[in-house]
């Protein structure tokens, strides 16, 4: 399926060159659980020591993995044992009912024995078609070659054996200096639909040398999930799997105890731009998406009310039609504002188009011309900003057009 | 534009024959708002007596038309005076600052002075392009060929001038006998695209010839809207102009004073046939629609969450893009159930497309064959009921599929 699909225009030129993580391994393998000729199972082999954190979709219709690794999460079980991670493509054993359960079991029993780590250590993740029962026997019989090909170097064929629809594997990276020693990060992330304002992540993965108590792990990766995975949308709509997990090996001779240290800021801001960077490649990922778009608004009631109104901008498709025909139709984003619930006041509202004034005082600007705002809108990369008139509250919001192609691929075939 | 499009395959034959309302006549011309070679407003003119209601959008950034509209309602003029409607379409006259204002009064003193009604009667709406300066001139000019034309059988040449990208006129009627004698109803409306939860009418305009106290008409208006036109999306937007009125000229003899007296309950009961009536053509005409889908939620813990449930699926680009490729997919009901917010078990979900029984207890019932799902997903009318199996909450939401119709309507020009 994804192999029938264009790469977006909006992808980045290759897959980047990821720092290495020492005590973390990565082996992938074609089970044909539902494509063929290509990888659609990974394992991610974690060290002793290493430290899980997780944040997951919010649907009341969970997969039967997202259920097992939030229980091993708030379980807790000690670090000391390593971890493993599985994923398959291809189907999401989301509504399989007990025989979903039985499924992760399977697995789970499997990938412990076969990688030394107990069955409490083991978390798994299903993505792709909902409802069909996950042929586990397929994924179970590739488990031993997946543990004797644990690599390293293998980050790149794990970004590429977890996509679904998407059209390029994605990855990002870090490696910072703190005074204590070098701290390296890398992540990679699968989503292209099915991409909501609560937890947008599809699947994220992200790993670091530095040792990390879990707690302030915890702590730093649902932080920064409401302004780079909560922050996104492709057609509103919320997966049944969206699953973001942060491991910390504590491999890299750094440890980081305090998030308001030295060590623990730099850490801070350099995970944000690890997942900042994944989230909105997921956005440049988007189905059918040829343009990347970014909502600022600013002078909100409060910072809410700042991402109801970007959230309702970023999810309209009349403004994500319009931008998809490269039309400059403002006025749909006046109705976007009007429509969030969100206070707003016609009279005292801006719109700018990257630079250009648009509107203001409950008007088109008097220096706009239709002509500037068409030109803009030819660029594959925008910015739209409201502003409110009202207080300090501001909040960014990333999305794409809606295209033909989101049609396509989502009416034509099973996804 | 309207004329490019083709009609939709799920419109009616033909416009309803509809009973003639005495104190009720229609007049259209051709002002060359924006559209060329069609008419584009349309004048309703209602004889002494008449009482109106109305029920307007919710949206932060209403048009100038509806703030008047509203605050004439509110301040409930003599009904002796008689009233008139003016609408025009191509121009939405919202988001146009002080000169969007002044465009009403103007507008509404020309119709005051050439039909003789006070200006505290005279109500407009605007249905078009937003942030654009209404040429009211143009508007101006026809009123009083207008007022020279009005006519009693004009209803559809009404529905016909309202059109903006609706594909076909909208008119729905009623004649019921009641102890005291015969009420006629007859209603127009226009609305494709832009429909959404909360007040999703476009312009809808009912007339009666029963006589009903103001407070009452207002009382059974509203009553109704929330199983009819807030019960109906096409793309979770919502317009800036949305209007729905309710006039009663009292010219048949008949009066109903009580909404428990016999003449009351028949009143309101026919009153309801023809909002959904308007309102589920306002979805056939869904812009690009190739399905017309009935969402049947049962078993909620309450009737709210019910809504929220059914309007989650019905907004769902997944969903809707499923049905549009006639793919029995019924994984994103489940995923759209998910992400509502409302409360729902998994396993405790029943799901069925029609009379086939898809999925319980947490899976795809046995019984079921996906064969039997892709034949039903064919039929241009479908029924898709989830039951929560929690309480005895109930909604019934309607919408059409996303195709590339949708797309290729809103990003292609301007609406």
């Amino acid at each position: 399926m994804a192999g029938k699909l264009a790469i977006s225009p909006l992808a980045p030129e290759r897959f980047p060159q990821l720092p290495v993580i020492a005590g973390v391994e990565f082996a992938t393998a074609e089970a044909g659980v539902r494509y063929a000729d290509r990888t659609d199972v990974m394992l991610a082999r974690l060290a002793p020591g290493s430290t899980v954190a997780g944040v997951f979709t919010r649907s009341a219709t969970r997969s039967a993995p997202v259920l097992d690794c939030q229980a091993k999460i708030a379980e807790g079980a000690d670090p000391e044992a390593g971890a493993a991670i599985l994923v398959n493509s291809g189907n999401s054993n989301a509504f399989t009912g007990k025989a979903g359960d039985g499924s992760v079991s399977e697995i789970c029993d499997a990938v412990s024995a076969a990688a030394g780590v107990p069955v409490s250590r083991v978390f798994t993740a299903s993505t792709g078609v909902i409802g069909e029962r996950l042929p586990h026997d397929r994924i179970i019989a590739k488990v031993e070659a997946l543990v004797s090909s644990l690599d390293a170097d293998a980050v790149e064929s794990a970004a590429q054996a977890i996509r679904t629809t998407d059209t390029f594997p994605k990855g990002a990276g870090a490696v910072l200096e703190t005074p204590s020693g070098t701290v390296r990060i890398a992540g990679i992330a699968k989503g292209s639909g099915m991409i909501a304002p609560d937890m947008a992540t599809m699947l994220v993965y992200i790993f670091t040398d530095a040792a990390v108590p879990q707690p302030l792990l915890q702590k730093l990766l649902a932080g920064h999930t409401g302004v780079t995975f909560n922050a996104i949308t492709v057609d509103g709509d919320t997966s049944t799997s969206d699953s973001l997990m942060l491991a910390a090996t504590g491999q890299g001779g750094v440890t980081v105890e305090d998030a308001d240290s030295l060590e623990g800021r730099a850490f801070s801001d350099a995970l944000h731009g690890v997942m900042l960077d994944l989230a909105q490649q997921v956005v440049r990922d988007g189905e059918g998406a040829s343009k990347f778009l970014e909502i600022r608004v600013t002078g909100a009631a409060d910072d809410t009310q700042a991402k109801t109104i970007a959230m309702s901008i970023a999810n309209s498709p009349l403004v994500k039609t319009a931008v998809a025909g490269e039309d400059p139709n403002w006025g749909r984003v006046v109705m976007a504002v009007g429509k969030s619930g969100a206070e707003a006041d016609r009279d005292r509202l801006t719109i700018r188009f990257g630079d250009i004034l648009v509107a203001e005082n409950g008007w088109v600007a008097e220096s706009y011309t239709e002509a500037a705002g068409a030109a803009y809108m030819k660029q594959p990369e925008l910015v739209l900003s409201v502003d409110l008139g009202l207080g300090h509250g501001a909040f960014t919001a990333w999305t794409c057009d809606l295209t033909h192609g989101y049609i396509s691929i989502n009416a034509d075939y099973r996804s």
